[in-house]
């Protein structure tokens, strides 16, 4: 008798671990089909192209703003998504205009410098003429506070930290030097400052000038711009030894009144729980310089590639599979917030959602995050797809981080996802006039499309 | 008693493990300084530009492979090696010529074409006026081994086979398809073929041509080309139309006598091994199209920065730690051969050696190989170091691969470990004239060097 319950035991035993095996092998199988299947397709490369050359950069609430809208909603419509909808956004609206001036005008030792600058986003112009005042350079925000009022009233301010080169990851650099761009000037502006200037966020030592939204909140805006590398280093040291030094500022950005826009969204119905959503994303504003392409069209085509490889192969998800291109990450995350609310209002339900909003570059993997009850669990349950991802590069699967516009859903028990590619090369192109098609390779795009269908697939299969 | 040896066993286990987490943190610790001080540092960047933009393309026995062996015998010899010096290496010699003329000269369809080619290493030269023929496409070697010598004599052979997308790493797809262009052309000229056409080796949809080295040992060399993308595909699709399709080619190249060139070699002595050495080491020949910029001047410059961060650090080293520059990898390997050969003769013993030349990508790890009686041990005592490498990028630590120019040492009961970067971009750029330094990123080079310099390290503490 006890044999035979022994034997027993170890017949369930192994035919329970055979099917496992099974199971996994199948796994594996489905996960080879879905990279096999981009990797010889060019979907998400034709249509970053045509996103960046017959559109180019595309702020929210622009004409450009539009047509990606539109063209994202028929690419959507005609590979045989279930649904395809616009959610109406209204956005904040502000243009960079023609002119950003920024030159050295007293220099005793070198001249008349030209500065290599650019508006930064909420930026304000300067009057026709122009500004010109002395510089006072500081290398964080908490080193202008400490100083009194009176040193930095009718003065240019002049925020100078490099990021960390020694962080591995450079998002990790940016997420410290940032602070400078985002809060720096409105910090200028309270203490009377007539401007403000910004080092570049970026380790590529060019002179590119870097945008990006900075914040005035209820504080009168001031002209503020981010600086080359290079203009920032020549300034620095002139500046160490003409303490009188002036420049002259030269901006005619605008804000304009708030402009209607959407989030284009598109989804294949779920066969066993149709009203439980798997949400994938990106977002489909740029900054209006260079073309968008690692910052975000990269992440909109690839969101756009799990619903089209799905179709492709025949893939029937059991949940919802929603594509969501965020209508406004860049300067005010309304696509986000706009989306969530609605969420919560209409009562549907999220399990997960993906963010792939850290560009085109080969893949590493991707960082987790949720509410502090579900996530320990929901990290447990997505351990054994590493195993499966491992070959194609996706080694992380880690806690920590996931994606702007999809934080707002966190707060609806929703597990959040953020697709990690290599970080080495993001900071030479984000918010600059070399983000261009060019810069993103085309299998490391595919790469990263396919990783994040596969965990779709999976998450599908087993989640939440 | 039983308790006090329960305790006395317990305070064992517990400074026991405490101990063994305060080597950790010290190796972690270590590693940390190595990877800052390398991305601070711009030794490896600096050493490529010069090797690039001042020396250029360095074929083995070249006027400029001299400069090269010169330049790094001279970098090595200012870092404050313990010994430096150059070994005399007798290499074949080949020269490309100035002309690579390939043309479409007969078709109905559309006319005169011309097609982007270049000559592959040891091709041989057509007379002044060039050769025309009629071309038979090929998709194997074997496809071309089952045909009539009638059949081929006479013709062109032009071997298509594209490389497979399928592959993630593009490195197996390369050796997949790589068997066309080593060993077609040899078989082409057996069966009575006048030249040989070759697909190249590469995933990058452009019209760039890429050489690489063909091998005819006795058989007498025929012209043999390598066809940029867009050329074969255009040749391929005019030939399905047009059988009687004939290609007129054009090459000056020659063979040479053999040259005397060096392997440069730079070490810092064991404190407590001093004859037991661990390798490290690229090769400083390049084809002569471009800059040898990945291929391999990133590997040399990483396997130079081992020694300089090293001595930046003051780490010093029990064992012996030995850069080798090896001097003929592309075509013939007999810097390799040569370096191996003297290390028997003289009795010297390494314990492990470690190339890179996959190029100068972000870094993905190691691969690992050596005669099967001590490779298991190896790699066991080896993975030890994963969780240490991991944060930096370094997951991989597996079986299958080292390097070229180490091979050789393997029957010395060497450990040989490849360094593996990301291989995504590599052949975007591998023997062509776009292997330049702009194609290579700094902090991805550097990443490399310091991974490099970190598992010396840990080898160097722990093995073998």
């Amino acid at each position: 008798m006890r044999f035979n319950i022994f034997l027993i035991i170890f017949l369930i035993t192994v035919s329970l671990s055979n099917s496992i095996q099974a199971q996994n092998d199948e796994d594996v199988e489905k996960v080879g089909d879905i990279f096999d299947n981009v990797l010889t397709q060019s979907s998400s490369y034709n249509w970053l192209h045509y996103l960046c050359k017959n559109i180019g950069h595309r702020i929210a609430g622009s004409p450009a703003g539009a047509a990606a809208v539109e063209y994202t909603r028929q690419m959507l419509d005609t590979m045989g998504c279930d649904k395809v909808w616009l959610q109406p956004v209204k956005v904040p609206y502000w243009t960079r205009g023609n002119i950003a001036e920024c030159r050295i005008i007293n220099s005793q030792i070198a001249g008349d410098i030209k500065l290599s600058a650019c508006a930064l986003g909420y930026s304000a112009a300067t009057d026709i003429a122009g500004i010109s005042a002395e510089v006072i350079e500081v290398k964080s925000v908490s080193e202008l506070e400490k100083m009194s009022d009176d040193k930095v009233k009718g003065k240019i301010v002049f925020f100078n930290a490099p990021m960390d080169p020694t962080k591995v990851s450079t998002f990790s650099a940016y997420g410290e030097a940032g602070h400078q761009r985002t809060a720096g000037p409105r910090k200028a502006a309270e203490k009377g400052a007539v401007a403000a200037l910004v080092r570049s966020l970026t380790l590529k030592a060019d002179d590119i000038p870097h945008s990006g939204v900075t914040i005035f909140d209820e504080v009168q805006p001031i002209p503020a711009l981010g600086l080359g590398i290079q203009s920032a280093e020549r300034l620095s040291a002139l500046l160490s030894k003409e303490k009188q030094l002036k420049v002259y500022i030269r901006l005619d950005c605008k804000k304009h009144k708030d402009q209607l826009t959407y989030n284009v969204i598109g989804e294949i119905k779920g066969s066993e729980f149709p009203d439980k959503i798997i949400l994938i994303g990106g977002h489909i504003d740029s900054w209006d310089l260079g073309e968008g392409a690692h910052d975000d069209g990269a992440g909109c085509v690839q969101s756009m590639e799990v619903l089209h490889v799905f179709k492709r192969l025949g893939i029937k998800p059991r949940h919802t599979i929603r594509c969501v291109l965020f209508a406004n990450e860049e300067n005010g995350l309304k696509g986000g917030s706009t989306y969530a609310d609605e969420a919560k209002n209409k009562g549907e339900k999220h399990v997960a959602a993906i963010e792939s909003d850290g560009g085109g570059h080969t893949p590493r993997g991707f960082g987790m995050d949720a509410v502090p009850e579900i996530l320990k669990d929901a990290y447990a349950k997505t351990q054994k797809f590493r195993e499966i991802l491992a070959p194609y590069g996706f080694y992380e699967l880690v806690t920590g981080g996931s994606g702007a516009d999809i934080g707002p859903l966190k707060n609806q028990n929703v597990v959040l996802f953020g697709y990690r590619p290599d970080s080495q090369r993001y900071f030479d192109f984000h918010h600059t006039e070399n983000d261009v098609f060019e810069s993103v390779h085309k299998r490391e795009l595919e790469l990263g499309a396919a990783g994040i269908a596969s965990l779709v697939f999976l998450i599908d299969k087993y989640c939440f």
